[in-house]
């Protein structure tokens, strides 16, 4: 009756963001996060992709493939409860699963033709980091899974957002970099990223491998500071 | 770079689905239809679901387990495209997909305590078959996955329904069934469970089996007629 079923990846994702330090936690809370979804050789048919233009939403079925290796426990720490309160992990979208899955809504900017890699899907507000491997792609049905109204128990809302302010050491090149790299540097800050079990981390930086290059970052109260962007040798 | 991951399920559904025949195409469109997700020996714990009652959504990730061995093929034809056209499997919800997983929203309708098997997980609106292994249980989170105006392609709306009437013949066996099962009937018939591509099958009798019983019905245009309810022996 049991069905240990066996996966495969149909692809692997590129994207904006080249650590999980600094991917934001759900889908949609970036708009700008950039990724594509570059098909293995297997399932390069256009034919598989046939009509998928018609939808502006996609689910991935991923594997969370950074962490799997570290096992599953029955209770986690949401960030969202400050990191104290325990909750079960089948009440949380977090990674430490007993299998490593991960679900994620993202948007759906249409087709690229690569010429090594056939046809790639651009996708828009993940939070997926780079080198994913995708098991699934589903469109996404609003009409059966748009529920606004759906109670969500201690994840009802978004998570409130720090203030970003780009230091003045690091403005020349913070503003070097091209808008959409901006974008995504402000909102994926924006989320606050620390860990959510802090100990006086008061004036610590931290750094985040973001859009190819290092975003040097502290947090005081409210506000996030950019105090450096550092190119990778 | 691949992840090859192999799954193990966590779970099993109990469901008013018998068959797959008659299972509901999407989650949602029958809200009758009830399950139960018993969860395995090792994911028993209480621990594994504290805080899930905050929640009126789930998630379940599952494994087509009927279809599974058939494989998969690049293009599909859904049933509401008449099952003429073809579109690729990942712009559809079929079940012959590469990795033989589905996605399902279903409604939580809170935990019951069964000696033998644990916490059991109720579930209503549910489109899975009896027997359905389950690999994860994610929560839903309305701010991130609830999108009313995602564009859906062909699938932007749900599909006409029949009108269901229960014939003479059949009325005293269908009124002494209690009344959730009497919904789920009439629920899940008037989605049309017909075979998308049907040859001449005006007056044809059909078999569903529904809450326990098989339930014998024909369509003549946008009526479905119940014409005989049958006991197992």
């Amino acid at each position: 009756m049991l069905m240990d079923l066996g996966l495969r990846p149909i692809g692997i994702v590129r994207s904006c963001f080249g650590g999980k330090f600094a991917v934001p936690r759900q889908p949609g809370l970036c708009p700008s996060a950039w990724g594509e979804l570059h098909l293995h050789p297997e399932f390069r048919h256009a034919d598989g992709l046939r009509g998928i233009d018609g939808f502006s939403h996609l689910w991935l079925i991923f594997g969370f493939h950074q962490t799997a290796h570290e096992g599953w426990h029955p209770t986690v720490r949401p960030p969202r409860l400050g990191g104290n309160a325990r909750v079960g992990v089948f009440a949380s979208r977090s990674t430490y699963r007993p299998n490593a899955l991960g679900l994620s809504l993202v948007r759906f900017d249409g087709l690229a033709d690569d010429p090594a890699d056939g046809p790639v899907l651009r996708l828009g507000a993940v939070d997926l980091v780079d080198g994913t491997p995708v098991y699934d792609i589903k469109p996404y049905l609003p009409y059966a899974e748009s529920v606004p109204d759906a109670r969500a128990g201690y994840a009802a809302d978004a998570m409130p957002q720090l203030e970003v302010r780009v230091d003045d050491a690091a403005a020349a090149a913070f503003g070097s970099l091209d808008a959409r790299s901006r974008a995504v540097i402000i909102e994926a800050l924006a989320l606050d990223p620390r860990p959510a079990v802090r100990h006086a981390d008061h004036g610590r930086t931290y750094g985040a491998d973001l859009c190819g290059v290092n975003v040097k970052f502290n947090v005081e109260g409210a506000v996030c500071h950019i105090t450096a962007i550092e190119h990778p040798r």
